[in-house]
């Protein structure tokens, strides 16, 4: 089992996760719990794999991502008091799933012959479409549209990802490093200073129908 | 036209009628609630040939399934009063809906041979996803998330499908009928008896972000 | 570039800008809104082509839209206080660009060979759908579901230009112009004598559950 694997099963597991505790906060059961699990933890690949009609989509393929998303089910209520405890542990563990998600959609994408620019985009999209489904299932305006630095995180670490493959001879794994590293720095660097993107607020659109 | 068609048509139609009544409780127009009415009943089926790749997707295929879905709206106008006192009727409707669409999903899952747990999946995707859109779109969280067994007697059907498939020499329609009454036996016991998937509000995980 | 690009690029452009104004309504960052914006431009499109299973997606094949995009973000930013009084011509490049959208989406369905019934949804799913989906994203019920004439101008059109096509001889710029000037003459006529959509309020049916 490759590294670049084992990272996606524990991307999988903890995006799951996230799901869940979502849906143990809207008080859904079980069931629904498994499903926003699931969504959050396909969500970004499946509409990846969608907008690329790249049939069939991957947890088709590969039926550990779902036993993986149904493991995480037992798995978070059981260990329910420690995650709470846990936040920082988890906060880099999804930076880590998110970097990764970048990366193996940028590489799906790009194998599909497309523009560099729009397969920077499907990694992002790979990334943070979980998150969004999640959020619209349970009736929320989507995080990423109102919290700080995540998806631009995808974004940059896709843009190093391109210039590095485009402009050097660096091996692939070295590729992927570079851009993982990337993405968690701006992300613990924004949690840390509190930065966000700049607030379309400030406009004064208020007339606006 | 055979009765695997038939019942097909009649779920398309009940399917239909829920998702027109929740738009009519929403006050939205006679083009909101045909849409609504439309998502409802070919949502799941749609979803289920989305994730497979499975082109043409079915109601592009069928001329008759737009056409049972348009007879929805005005056929719920004029007799709304007695739709509502309908009720019982429309449950067993729904229910033979859901079970039927059940089983179609698997069929078509099976047909593009893929594992037959992820097949399980498709199935209740083909059966509930319509109702998850209905109920997006209508901007509440779905409802089968939140109330009684529902996706779950789908899925306990996949499973008896899926053994009986597998383990037994039984004949298609033997299997179907099996699994229909399965299906509708859940439904049925899980009502009258009131009961409900455990909530995941049980565990104490308020301080979850 | 052809007349039809073009007004295909300003569509695109119109509609990222009322996404990217509902978005910054809800106080959203900077990238939240770009993604709200592209979303509005390019989701009935894509929701058309995966429909369709028309691959690639058309704005996976083509740079500019995603470019006129992000384009439309400092535009809105920096023009804000002119594009709310604006609100006469944003209207009427809106009904342009669904009258394009409609046609442009109908002939890329009519090209795959499904019924033509099917291909007016088509057109209106390719006019309407980024409008639904930005809306969803921002947790609101679908604004189309709710007000004035706006997807039945596109079903009216999209039924003009299937008669005219099936019937007679005239050239397709010809059949273009007539459709447009139909759609864009009930969206005015709608507007000036506020018309709507009899609404299914009207039905008694608060005791549907």
């Amino acid at each position: 089992m490759s590294l670049l694997y084992a990272l996606d099963i524990i991307g999988t597991f903890v995006f799951a996760i996230s799901g869940i505790r979502l849906a143990a906060k809207k008080k859904m059961d079980l069931f629904g719990a498994m499903v926003i699990g699931f969504v959050t933890a396909v969500g970004g690949g499946t509409t990846r794999d969608v907008l690329l009609g790249s049939y069939p989509v991957s947890w088709v393929q590969d039926v550990n991502l779902p036993l993986t998303i149904a493991l995480a089910v037992p798995f978070t209520f059981i260990f329910r008091k420690y995650i709470v405890n846990l936040k920082r542990t988890f906060f880099m563990f999804d930076t880590i799933g998110i970097a990764l998600f970048t990366i193996s959609g940028m590489q799906k994408a790009l194998s599909t012959g497309i523009h560099p620019a729009l397969a920077i985009v499907m990694g992002m999209v790979s990334a943070v479409m979980g998150g969004v489904i999640r959020d619209i299932l349970c009736n929320e305006i989507p995080l990423i549209f109102r919290k700080e630095i995540y998806a631009t995180a995808c974004l940059a670490g896709g843009l190093v990802f391109s210039l590095l493959d485009y402009y050097t001879d660096l091996t692939e794994n070295v590729i992927y490093l570079i851009t993982t590293v990337v993405i968690i720095a701006i992300r613990v660097v924004s949690i840390k200073y509190d930065l966000s993107m700049p607030k379309m607020k400030d406009a004064p659109m208020d007339g606006a129908d």
